[in-house]
């Protein structure tokens, strides 16, 4: 499954052929339920692993439109895993002094260190989203960018960091029932945003920024992943899976000393 | 409980009187596990709040000798918390850059932004423990620290941080059973550093170093608790009930707002 929704360099996709709906690819939820907590199980062993070695690196990067699913994928996929391993950062609306820097002056502060997972909830990619749709800056700047997040990310694969860039994909109409869900329940008040009605009346220019974004920037070293989010089990499970696969190929080991064979312990 | 192990401004102790011995305070382990995981059921549901409101923040200190448990207290005490709420700092041996700053220069940036829960894994309380006992800087420079991170820690708490300072009590004994176990089990060697040898055959200067810290910096702003923690399931259990008795008195709450009643989502 992990390579279903894994794009490819050479074949650019029109989003609006690909299905949102994770139903056409999984008919059976429960199933579904339980693989994921299975593979969750695997990542959790992995992860300590990965920690223990200490030399690897490991990018998640998270986009999608608002109610995409971003912080819930958060929750799930990284319930049970140790924090000390797992860094999350969530790139919003830039400071003035981030705004003082290069766009990916925060970003490059952010990645993950030897040893460690590092979550973005949102990213380097909102230099080509929302500054793009809202014409913070003009297309003379933010064109480039695509090339300019290829270089960095390369920069990153070469340093010793696996990339995995997920692009949560919703329908128009799952959004806005998750909206209407954040209006209705007090408990999800906290999660509306006035702003985000902006960005939903741009819908359609922010699906051809995203369409850009994902033929530009997948790359052999750091290819995006188009995920089918209208159902929360169904993108849980998919993401599961290639993250479990991901770390999987890494192969991470637990280091062993033949030097400590020798050692006592003074009293 | 909480209050059984929380140190009091006017009651300097004696850290040898001091049993290390959960067994002394609970004997029956299968009921504490049962209640340690009730309670962190409790603390998983504090931190969503804690995150909605986005107002207070927690710190939670960790220190003890080598092999005292504080990456397992880390692993056990934060399993199934959402990540996104929770940055976890591991205080090295500084960097040079580090080390051209003032000792709470990388403490300060670490600490936990509104709505999160910081952990840090050693902290501030290094520049009076391992740096006294090796002489790293004369006793003019470390003496005076005490009042300085009493007076930085109340600055944070007069900002809107809750903090807790957990000191893991372990014995000698336990030590080296601890340390055995890196040598024996090979899944365990990368936690075994041949330094930790020498820390310990200054056990007793590292005792009377954390005794003063414990009697200097226990404040009522910021008491130092003194965990027994020779038996884990007693260690993560007088942990997990103060930190949940802290948030239920600190009390966040989802953020509800009148002025979304009349939004319509856009279609």
């Amino acid at each position: 499954m992990p390579d279903t929704h894994r794009l490819s360099p050479s074949t650019p996709i029109r989003i609006d052929e690909v299905s949102s709906r994770g139903k056409d690819f999984h008919d059976d939820r429960d199933e579904a339920e339980k693989e994921f907590y299975s593979l969750r199980n695997e990542l959790i062993e992995w992860q300590r692993k990965l920690y223990a070695e200490g030399k690897q690196k490991l990018l998640v990067v998270l986009q999608a439109m608002d109610a995409g699913g971003k912080d819930g994928t958060i929750r799930h996929a990284f319930k049970g895993v140790n924090p000390q391993g797992v860094r999350v950062t969530s790139f919003k609306k830039p400071s003035e002094l981030e705004l003082a820097h290069d766009f990916l002056w925060r970003i490059h502060k952010a990645v993950p260190a030897k040893g460690m997972i590092g979550v973005f909830n949102r990213s380097h990619y909102e230099d080509v989203l929302v500054v793009r749709v809202h014409n913070i800056v003009p297309k003379s700047v933010w064109q480039p960018r695509y090339e300019v997040i290829n270089q960095f990310e390369k920069h990153l694969v070469d340093s010793g960091t696996t990339i995995l860039k997920f692009f949560l994909h919703i329908s128009k109409k799952e959004q806005r029932e998750r909206m209407q869900d954040r209006l209705d329940q007090p408990d999800k008040h906290w999660k509306f945003d006035v702003d985000d009605l902006n960005k939903r009346a741009q819908w359609d220019d922010y699906q051809l920024a995203f369409q850009d974004m994902l033929n530009n920037c997948t790359t052999e070293h750091a290819p995006w992943y188009l995920i089918p989010a209208d159902q929360k089990w169904y993108r849980n499970l998919a993401i599961m899976r290639t993250m479990v696969d991901t770390l999987k190929e890494m192969n991470p080991q637990y280091p062993t000393s033949e030097d400590l064979s020798g050692i006592t312990i003074n009293d």
